[in-house]
């Protein structure tokens, strides 16, 4: 590794030690193992008997944000989707660390926003930063947060643990947040402000699922979130536990404003079907399990509704209303 | 958060599960808890009776690495300077998350030398792989390792807790790394290439004490590692110890190699004292752990130079052949 004259050598940078003791270090309060972050590593005492979940999610300016968003708000999803990859393991979240790539035009301002955003969702979700580090770029703000959770010990729910006879089941709503980066683009037409909004607040902050999530362990057989797509998610659990699901897409529970976007436009059921951003969890569980999940949907008040079951055999099936198939394309979806 | 059209969403990407499966999904092998990539995050059981030791660093192509050196070189630095910072706090590694953001012009041959680059690592160090993330950027490759080790319960090594009396001690030898940078923007003339060679291989593949970190759990009473020069480090301790350290430059260990750079040039100590990327670890013990001190240089074959000694006040002290104290300045050093 040869560095050139006046570049800098590895992870130093002026100033960076005040901006850390400035902006990163309050948002340690309340967990010693940061050690304010002024040690070369943070340490913590996992909980005996627990097991570690560990997830990590990196966002790219021009690629995942624009860079002209609110940073409270960047910084906010970027801890959403870690969390929800430990919801989606049923892992109760501890702590994170955080590491950051700022250009020069990032200014305090910027910065104080940013960390705001962590504050106000670390007091909302019972996390804490553990450490990280900020580095110069020339390029895109480029950022990564790792997420600690515990699990009680051998119980994460894994993608790789269905059984043919399960039931498959998602919490809240399906198709939100595509449907809100759709409206965001321009691209719905005539919808009521009032739902455009609902839905562009879906996409811009989805609500991980930690207490259904955690609820659900040693209830559902196998768990993931729906980032990717309901369809892809989905056939990330078929897939791994080598087995098929077949949903039915009347059951795909809907908001009141997808619903009202769908009414108006049948082809947007592929965005709600396979748009992604949902940050929602699906999930299977045998028959057995009904009166288990009414009782979590009531306790966590996070609605889990069937929509399918998991059958011998590979891939994702998508029934429509007179029972056939549906199959989507990139530009649509069509019947076969 | 608003996404251009055009704009992947959250964490997809084209490619992205072919590469993942591809090139990093063997590096979790041997390590169950990484779920193959496959799952939505990685799980693993703590050492009961253990701490967790959690450490990060980011590196910037064109701010901390050129971009034209082999790409297994640039993985194998960026894992060893999170190696360095576990055994700072005597950490045993365990496992390892990885960030990616790759520009376009990454292709499948860097990719490989790169993979191949922590392969070697792993087997060296006892690591494996347990996840991460890979993304696209249209800026320089940014690409972030955080890494978990354990330690004894309550044993972790820490920058705070160093006492007046105690003796200051280094690891190896100072200042090759940085004399290795220098030589390699060629501001050292006319050393012996072999000579320019061994502190180049300093600079690029540096040394993690390990070995040495983790037989000084109840040893030493305050360690941290060198990466920042160690002046700066050593001042770390000071302060977070809220003591004095004091340090005889003449006692400072040096390589073969930074003597003879030193016998043509006296300015370049200030590179050597003050130049960073050493990797090694500077600590303190009480005095009366000397022949602790000498097995453990016996035992892990790693050379521990009594090179100062802790007192009251506040600082960091270092004193010349004559006893006079040196100050060191960017441009140089003088005495005062």
């Amino acid at each position: 590794m040869v560095g050139r004259p006046g570049l800098s050598t590895m992870p130093r940078r002026t100033g960076e030690f005040a901006r850390i003791a400035t902006f990163f270090a309050p948002l340690t309060a309340g967990f010693s193992g940061a050690l304010g972050l002024r040690d070369d590593a943070a340490v913590f005492a996992p909980t005996p008997g627990s097991d570690l979940v560990v997830t990590t999610d990196t966002i790219v300016e021009t690629v995942h944000f624009v860079g002209d968003e609110p940073a409270a708000l960047v910084a906010r999803k970027l801890l959403r989707v870690n969390l929800s990859d430990l919801a989606s393991m049923g892992a109760r979240p501890c702590a994170y660390t955080l590491n950051v790539a700022f250009p020069d035009k990032i200014d305090d301002g910027w910065l104080a926003d940013f960390v705001s955003g962590l504050e106000a969702d670390q007091r909302e979700f019972g996390i804490a930063l553990a450490g990280g580090d900020s580095v110069s770029t020339a390029g895109p703000v480029t950022l990564s947060i790792t997420a600690f959770g515990e699990v009680a010990s051998g119980a994460a729910l894994r993608r790789t643990t269905a059984k043919a006879g399960d039931l498959i089941y998602v919490t809240g709503t399906i198709g939100d947040g595509a449907l809100g980066l759709r409206g965001l683009r321009g691209r719905i037409d005539g919808l009521d402000p009032s739902l455009a909004e609902a839905l562009a607040t879906r996409y811009r902050l989805p609500q991980p699922r930690l207490g259904a999530g955690q609820a659900l362990c040693g209830v559902a057989s196998a768990a993931t979130d729906v980032s990717d797509g309901l369809v892809a998610d989905l056939g990330h659990i078929a897939e791994g536990s080598r087995v098929a699901a077949v949903i039915d897409a009347e059951k795909v529970p809907l908001s009141e404003a997808a619903r009202a976007v769908l009414a108006r436009d049948p082809t947007c059921l592929e965005t709600i079907l396979t748009g992604g951003d949902d940050y929602e969890l699906v999930f299977t569980a045998p028959p057995g399990a009904r009166d288990r999940l009414e009782a979590i949907a009531s306790e966590t008040g996070v609605a889990l509704t069937l929509v399918g079951v998991i059958e011998p055999g590979t891939g994702v099936r998508v029934r429509g209303r007179g029972g056939e198939d549906l199959s989507f394309r990139q530009s649509g979806y069509s019947h076969r």
